[in-house]
């Protein structure tokens, strides 16, 4: 499909939905997997600290097992990939920036997966305690690396369909009231 | 140009960039500040609470009242217009998941800016007490309006180019080690 470049990207973020259900079977390589993390570090960051890490997981036997730790991130049984995108605390002087940081990533990455045909979905370990551990444990990740969100990633089976979230009444013109 | 919806969407996450800089004189029109509103409000919220407000500002006095109260968004005295991000605590039950909402808004705007041609940067509020103070008695915002960002909007000069911050430690394959 031949478009603009303003019409694509327009129409990709209105696009853009969370899919929880995937084609069975049809893997995610790797290439494409790469790229997903390429464009969540494209994302702008507090002072340019980029105080953020990616952990890419396509084996079934880890994805089981963080299946299992997270009951709100079930589909994770039946994707062939995800993506955790994690703040690396030593790199944000701050200790608060990087949860921005990381969703405008996180978000890249699902607009990212939205034009690669793909399905994907925002599944919170932030700021859960008990989910944050469970990611942690499965991932072996180190004090310093806290995860935001599990992204699972596959083939959407297409019953899925954007949420339309425009309210005149969330914009104000010039000042509040 | 035309391209496809895949390499549009991803060349455009990568050509994003910080733009301070604008063309004098050259305004941004209501329809492309709306365009610009409505793809903030497509990004996806924790338990789909839609917990922000945006204020769009187009005149030349708040936009500078704004700018003397932040001194790190000097940019605003030259910039045509300007979005502000902002959280409404009334909708997020959580009380901390309307950064994450707020900022994947925020990088939809700043997608949605490169992609029309428009040029936009995203300078702090929060974590920021003072600047926070700053642009609630710019807008007159209540106290359960919570400004994320402020993100000046214009016509880049063109002076100002994307960084690469792909790193590859930043990635990790199926486990941290």
């Amino acid at each position: 499909m031949e478009t603009s470049k303003k019409d694509a990207v327009i129409e990709n973020i209105h696009s853009r939905k969370s899919v929880r259900k995937y084609v069975a079977g049809k893997l995610v390589g790797k290439d494409d997997l790469l790229t997903l993390v390429k464009a969540g570090m494209a994302a702008p960051t507090a002072k340019n600290m980029q105080p953020w890490a990616f952990v890419v997981l396509s084996e079934r036997s880890t994805l089981d097992k963080l299946a299992d730790g997270l009951i709100y991130a079930k589909m994770l049984k039946a994707a062939p990939a995800a993506i955790v995108v994690c703040g690396n605390l030593d790199k944000d002087a701050s200790g608060k920036t990087w949860l921005l940081d990381c969703s405008a990533a996180a978000q890249n990455i699902l607009l990212a997966a939205e034009a690669m045909g793909l399905g994907a979905v925002w599944t919170a370990a932030y700021p859960y305690e008990d989910r944050t551990a469970a990611v942690v444990a499965a991932l072996g990740l180190p004090p310093n690396i806290v995860p935001l969100c599990v992204i699972p990633v596959g083939y959407p089976d297409g019953t899925e369909k954007p949420k339309d979230k425009w309210k005149e009444e969330n914009l104000k013109w010039e000042k509040w009231s």
